[in-house]
C-alpha cells in the first residue's frame, strides 16, 4: 500500500466525491496498519486486561465491519444466517472475541483486511455520486456516504485504542 | 447540539463539498459528547495509570488540534509564540498534561470545545468548495479538505481511547 498522501481530492477511476472517500478510506487504513506494524502473534493475541479486546481481535472487527457495510451499502440487504454467524465474534467483540479471536499471525488480518477492501473499492469505483446520496434500503436512516464514512470512523476509533494498547505491550 | 444524522449530503449555509465535511465534523463531535456525558471533575481527572492522558486532557486536546488547525488552514500561518506556549500542553499530552490539564468540570470543556466549533464553522461557510482542495501555505504537503478532515479524524481516534478509559473509570 503506497505511503498515505495528505490530500482529499478526485482520485482516477472514481466519481469526484467517491474519490475524496476513498483518499479518507486509504488514510484509515495506512494508518490502522502502521499502528500493527510488526506485532507478532502473541502481541496480537495480548489481552492488556479481562475486558479488553485484543489487537488481532480489533483488527478482525475492522474487516467485519467493513464486509457488513458491503452488504448494506452495495447489495441492498443485512446479513445471512451464515454471515451473521461468522461475523458474530468480530463484531460483537467481547467475551466470544477473546476465546475465537486468536492464534493467527499479522499477515492473517492484513490479508482479510485487503480481501474487503478490495471488494469495497471495487465496488465504490462502478458507481456515480448521485448513488453516494441515496437512502439505503437495508438501513433507511443511513444514506451511502455516511455508511462508508462511518466503516472508516469506525476504523479511526479503534485504531486509537489499537495505538494505546501497544504503547502497553510491554 | 441535534442528535447525529446518518446523513452526509450538502448542508444548507455551505458549499456542497464543505457540507460533507461538516456533517462528518459534527457527527465526530455528537459522539465525543455522548461519550463524556455526566462525567464528574475526578473521573475527567482520572489517570488509568502513570503514562495515560486523563479524559479531560484528552479533550483539551481535541480542543487544541481544531484551533491549530484553524490558523493553518482558514489564516494561513503556523502558531505564534504565545498560542504555542498555551496549546502545547494539551497538542503534546503526556507528562505536562498530566500536570496542566485538570482541576476543570466538564462544563469548561465543552464550552471550549463549542467555541472553536464555532469558528471553524463560520469560517467554512464563508469559503467555497475550490477553496477546499487548494494546498495549505503553511504546510504545502496538504490540501485544506484533508487537514479539516484531520480534525474529525484525530477527534474521532481519541474519542475511541475515551470510550476505553471510561468503561474503566469503575
Amino acid at each position: 500500500m503506497p505511503s498515505p498522501t495528505f490530500r482529499l481530492e478526485p482520485l482516477p477511476g472514481y466519481a469526484p466525491t467517491i474519490g475524496r472517500l476513498v483518499g479518507m478510506l486509504r488514510y484509515a487504513r495506512q494508518t490502522t496498519l502502521d499502528a500493527v506494524a510488526g506485532l507478532s502473534m502473541a502481541e496480537l493475541d495480548h489481552l492488556h486486561d479481562d475486558s479488553s479486546n485484543s489487537i488481532g481481535a480489533l483488527l478482525a472487527h475492522i474487516e467485519a465491519v467493513e464486509r457488513g457495510y458491503y452488504c448494506v451499502t452495495f447489495e441492498d440487504r443485512t446479513f445471512s444466517a451464515e454471515e451473521q454467524a461468522a461475523w458474530e465474534p468480530a463484531l460483537t467483540l467481547g467475551a466470544e472475541g477473546r476465546r475465537l479471536l486468536r492464534d493467527k499471525p499479522l499477515e492473517h488480518y492484513v490479508q482479510q483486511l485487503s480481501d474487503a477492501r478490495r471488494l469495497t473499492l471495487e465496488a465504490l469505483a462502478a458507481r456515480d455520486d448521485d448513488w453516494l446520496e441515496r437512502s439505503l434500503p437495508a438501513a433507511p436512516a443511513m444514506n451511502a456516504h455516511f455508511a462508508l464514512f462511518h466503516v472508516a470512523e469506525d476504523e479511526i476509533s479503534h485504531r486509537g485504542q489499537i495505538r494505546w494498547l501497544r504503547a502497553r505491550l510491554g
